[in-house]
Formats: structure tokens, sequence, C-alpha cells
């Protein structure tokens, strides 16, 4: 008998039908006599409807009352899975995020959850209900209602594990586990049946889809094991969890590709300290991000930098860097085309020396001279050309040995 | 300068077209320095869609789990109208039942009033903001989410009118008016510029679709005046208020007309009043009302009994009845097929003798006589065959002179 958290997202609760699958899954452990606590999202589409008219109001609506608009969808997935679970006999109520005692911040549509007392979840778990907890949303202080951001469901779940002690959270979703690379690309990558936080960590911010990083942080920082898993089969998925690495551990976990990036290049720049941080100190104000920076004397005491932002952000970063050169009085900036970026990853990277060897010879292989590289304990990544990645994924999975069971 | 509280039923507010259409409307009375409350209800149909996806999971679904899903309609008709408002440049800010402070008994789908703080909403009114309030939900003490059943959103309006000492409230509808008789039938029918709370009440159990009764007893209770308009027009509507009639006002002041009824004969009953009586308590904790009653003496010391339901009733009426008759050993109950009630309602029937005998003179104009009758202290209700009802109604307007501005 354990005290399980489970997730399911909007794909999973898509429809009647689905619903009423997720509804069977939850009976198959209820059954068994373990506590139950189910986090879902709102069906597939309902968010984007909202906000769609929304927009067709105002094509910036204010973030508090987006919020009060946005919390509709998971307020509705919780209650018709609590039916669905009615109809097949199992004892289960809901719980809108506020009733489950989930508090943020005030930082509307991305708040951050400050206090989780869990409301009444123990005593209905007590008179064995399983309790279904809406996703993405949360309450302030004052009443008013927040919603989470990206990933909001899969934090919600985790913060609720980490606030009842749950035995083991399990985050379903439309892929089956954390594989060694995207099986769509390598045809022999493994499914992960373990890893470490922190690899989780540097795969999340390295393409893989799988979950968002703040909930990887969340569930780090309260220790609180989980399980990435499918809701369409039965397959055990990826526990992801504290574990200490041996030395004969593999070096790398797996290979990830982030296939749209765009690389940015700022040329003429004065070549001094203050100009560069000045760049990125506005990007950062603006909310923007940059990854992969190299930085190369340029002609006449100018400098030139290279950097890589997502490309639904190029636009913004374009414009603000334009503001910023105006100030400096010098200095062009421009698209220099997309990249993908290849990431390694693996805590068994500290231990196995040759890692980057290996890598380089892969890429080499297929014709890649990277110049964009950035590195952390635990990772490597590459910027490479997006013709090349498929072929680059592969190559590196083979060469890492990640192609054997 | 006035405080105002407006409500907007699903019609209005039923696409974001109209919802900006509401928003003019109410930045119209706010440009004049008014204070503003406004009540809105779902977008017309998503109610429906919400139960209908519950009933797909459970034909009869789990009251508090409904409300839970219910809720859901009009809180994202607060945020969508709040978003049209700041689009035309009127501060406002979205309230849920539970922010507004309206406190419920925990009765699920048709809870009642306990309780109305009003939340925070003078501090927002004092901040010139026009507060959206979501209709038909509460909250109970333990913060259960609540609704309040059929017009519930009428009743928000009026309860908040009565919280915050609104000066007007005003109900926009599709209807523009009460009228002395349904425009449809009556061509001549004029819109009541005043109405008491006693003639509202009668008209509102007696077919006229404008209102429901349980609002029109709290704007009664609280002395709450209110205005019943059309949201798409900008003609005055119907004022409903205390009003003390004088001798000179007319006898009556409208007809009205409820379609369908069915009337319910009870035979061969032993004629005792435990009989009796059972047969209308068992009804009463099945939850139907009966209407029109009379009783007759039939063959051998029985009697028989005859009274109108709601057709929508009927099934459950025979069933109930059949249960009872089983257990008092004797009778039969059947349908005597449909009837219309056809009802004269007005204060001035007080101080004007001869009011039955006009009613039953026009009736008989036009070939009815109807045996079932009930009378009140302000209205007279017959049992009339469906087929000559229009017919009845004309020559009972004509009859009473309101044919005439």
């Amino acid at each position: 008998m354990a005290l399980i958290v489970q997730k399911y997202g909007g794909t999973s609760v898509g429809s009647v039908d689905r619903i009423q699958n997720v509804a069977a899954k939850i009976k198959e452990q209820w059954s068994k006599g373990n506590r139950m606590v189910v986090v879902v999202s709102a069906r597939s589409g309902v968010t984007n409807d909202l906000i769609a008219r929304a927009k067709a109001l105002m094509p910036l609506p204010d973030e508090r009352e987006l919020d009060v608009l946005m919390a509709v969808g998971e307020q509705e997935t919780i209650a018709l899975t609590v039916m669905a679970l009615h109809a097949i006999g199992v004892p289960a109520v809901s719980r809108t995020g506020a009733q489950a005692g989930i508090f943020t911040d005030s930082v509307h549509t991305r708040s951050r959850i400050t206090k989780i007392t869990g409301g009444d979840l123990n005593a209905r778990l007590d008179e064995g209900k399983v309790v279904v907890v809406a996703g993405f949303q949360g309450v302030t202080n004052d009443g008013e209602v927040t919603t989470l951001g990206r990933g909001g469901s899969d934090l919600t779940a985790i913060a609720v594990a980490a606030s009842i002690k749950a035995d083991l959270c399990q985050i379903f979703t439309d892929v089956d586990g954390v594989y060694t690379a995207d099986p769509r690309i390598v045809l022999s990558a493994k499914k992960m049946p373990e890893l470490s936080y922190e690899e989780m960590l540097e795969l999340a911010s390295s393409g893989s889809k799988v979950m968002q990083s703040r909930s990887v942080e969340f569930a780090q920082k309260y220790n609180v094991p989980f399980e990435v898993r499918s809701s369409f089969n039965d397959q055990p998925g990826t526990i992801v969890k504290a574990i200490t690495k041996t030395l004969e551990d593999a070096a790398i976990a797996g290979v990830a590709l982030d296939r749209l990036q765009t690389r940015v290049t700022v040329n003429d720049l004065p070549d001094n300290p203050q100009a560069i941080a000045s760049v990125f100190d506005d990007l950062g104000e603006a909310g923007l991000s940059v990854d992969m920076i190299i930085k190369n004397l340029g002609k006449e005491g100018k400098s030139n930098l290279t950097f890589s932002v997502t490309t639904d952000q190029f636009t913004r970063v374009e414009k603000v860097i334009g503001q910023t050169l105006k100030k400096l009085g010098s200095g062009t900036v421009r698209s220099a085309g997309e990249i993908s970026k290849l990431s390694i990853v693996g805590v068994g990277m500290i231990s196995h020396p040759g890692v980057a060897g290996t890598l380089f010879k892969a890429l080499a292989s297929v014709g890649i001279n990277s110049e964009l590289i950035t590195t952390s304990e635990i990772k490597i990544s590459v910027a490479i050309d997006p013709a090349k990645a498929d072929a680059a994924v592969r190559a590196v999975h083979t060469a890492f040995g990640l192609d054997k069971a």
C-alpha cells in the first residue's frame, strides 16, 4: 500500500473516452489499496480556445483576467474525471488549486508556488477517496486565481507529492519515458530506466520536450522521485531520482537535439566589457535568453559576438539588440541562419575522460566541424547544421555505445 | 451618479461580438460617472455542453462535482467581459461568486444564498472600476463551489444589489419587459412600465418566463427595485417595485398563459382526509408540485381528485401516485390530457368586484367552460383547452380593457 500521485496531461484527458481510460488506470492502482491523488490538465485544445477568445477581444489581455479564464480548463477536467471514477465505483472528490491549498505569488500567468498546505487532502484520502486536483492553477494569499505557466500541471503534481510525502509521483504523458535519443531519429534508442535529476535537467534544457526544467528543479529540491510514463500503454517508464553514479556506468546517458535555434551575429561592437554586458543585460531585461555564446576579436578594435536563440524569439532579439547598438553607437545585428543544437548529457562524464574527443570524432564522421560549443559538468552542446542533425545524432548515439541494450 | 447593478444573461454574452456589445452598454452608464457592478451568466449553450459531457460519463453525476463543472461557464464570461471593457478603456476587474462573497448552503445544484459579504466590491468601486461578478455561483463556508439553480444569475444580481444597497438593478434579457399578455399571441399587448412584486410573482408562477419566482421573492424581501429590459435595444423596460395601487388603477395588470400542463385524475381513492393527504405528501417528498386541485365525491364512498402538473413531471407523478395507491389499497391514476393554464393577475383585483364575472364571460365567448379553477388575492387561474388558448387570451385581454394604451 503506497501513497501515489499521478498526473495526466491534456492529451490523456482529451475526450470523454480518454477520461474513462484514465479512470480505469486510476482504479487499477486504487483497487490494490493504494492511496491516490490525481492531478489533471485541461483537455487538449481547451486552453488555446480560451486564449483565442481572449485575444479576439484584446491583443494583450490583462494577465489577472487571463488566469481567471485559463483556470476554467482544469476545473472542467477535475469534475469530469471524478464523474468517470464514480461511474466505475471509485469514491472520488475534486479539488481546485485553491481548495488543494496551492498558494503562489501574484505574478499572473507564470506564478511561482510559495506554499502548499495540501488543504484537506489527507482527510479525504483517509476516507478512501481518490482526490482529483486541478493542475496548473493556484491561488494567492488574497484569493486571486493564478496559473503556473508552461509545464504547470507537472509542477502541481511534483509539489503535491512533496507536500503529502508521496511514495511515488507518476507523470503520465504521450511519450513512454526518456530515451537515449529521440526514437524517431535513432531506431535503436533505448528507454532509460533511471535518470538523475541533474541529467533530466540538462536534457530538459537541451531540447527534450518531456518535461520543463522548473518541475525537475522542484523535484530535486524536495527530493521527490518521479516516473515519466505513457498513459496509452502499461510499460514502465523512466524514473528520475537522486542517483550516485559509479565508475562502471556509461559515460553519457543520452543525446538530445533542439532542432530550431537561430544563430545571431552581432558585428563591430565596441571591444569593451561594458558594451558586451549591455547587449546581454538588455536581452535579459526583455525576458530573452541566449545560449552558446562565442566572442571573436573583429577588425579595428571592435569585437564580434555569435550566440543562439530559440527561433521564435529572434524577431524580438533583433529589435532589442538594435536599440542597444543605437545606444552604443556602433555595431550591426543579423541572423546567421538556423542551427540545431546537439547535446550529450550524463553524470558519468565527470569520471570518463575522452568524452569530448569521442563526440567530435563522431561529428567529424558526418562532416560537422562546429565552432559554437558550450559545456557544463554533465553536458556538452554543439551547434550543428540542421540538414545534418539526424545523421549527427545517430553517429553520436553509436559512438557512445548507446545502441547496445 | 448612481450605484447600478446590471445583469446580462447567456444570450446577451453568447459570442465575442455580443460581449463587446455588452461592454459598450456598460461603458455608456460608467461614462456618466455611475458606479457599476455587472453580473453575467455563462455564454448560452456552454452550461448545456458541460452537462452533456458529464452525462456521457454518468447518467446522474454527483451534484457536488456538477457544481464544480458548471461554475466554469460563468468564470469564463467574467474574464472575457473584463477584457472587452479593458479594450474600450474601461477599468474593470472580475470576481467569481466566492470572491464576491456569495455564501450559500451546501445543497448542490440548487443552493440557497445564506449571506452576501460583497467581498471587496466597494473598495474596487471606489477605485473607479467596473466589477464583473459571476452569476449563478456561490461558495459554502467550507469553500465548496455551489450553484444556485435555475434563474441563479438573476438571483445573484438582486442579492448583490441588496448587499451593496444599489440604487437600481437592471436585468438585461432577451425580452424588453413584462407585457399585459404574450405579444406573440396578443398583438395589442402593452409593455407595463411598472409592476408590484406581488404581481410579478404571480406572473412568474403563471407561465411568464421572464423571471423565476425566487429572484422576485428575494427582491421583495430586501426591497430591491429592479428593471427587466432588453440587451438588444435601448427601450426602457418594466420596473418591478413595491407599489400601493389606488382605486383608479386597472383591475388586472396582465394575462399569463402556461401552455403545457397535464391534467391528472386519481379515481376511487378512499374518501378520508388521510388518503388525500398521503397523495400530496408523497408528491411533495418527491419534489413534485401540483396546481389547481379539485375533489369530487365518487361512487360508493370513494373520492376522485383532479389536478394539474407540468407535463415534463407527469411520468414521475404517475409513478409516485401509483406507489401511494398501492399503499392505500385502492384507486387508479391516469392522465386526462393536456391543458393550458390561463391566469389574470393584478393587485387591483382586490378593490374591483366583478373580476371573476368578466373573466368567465370572456371565456364563455370563445366556448370555454372550465372546471379547474384556483384563485389567490391577486390572481385567478383556469385550466382551458390548449386548442382554444390563444383565442381565450385575446378575449380576456380585450374584456379587461388591456388593448387600450
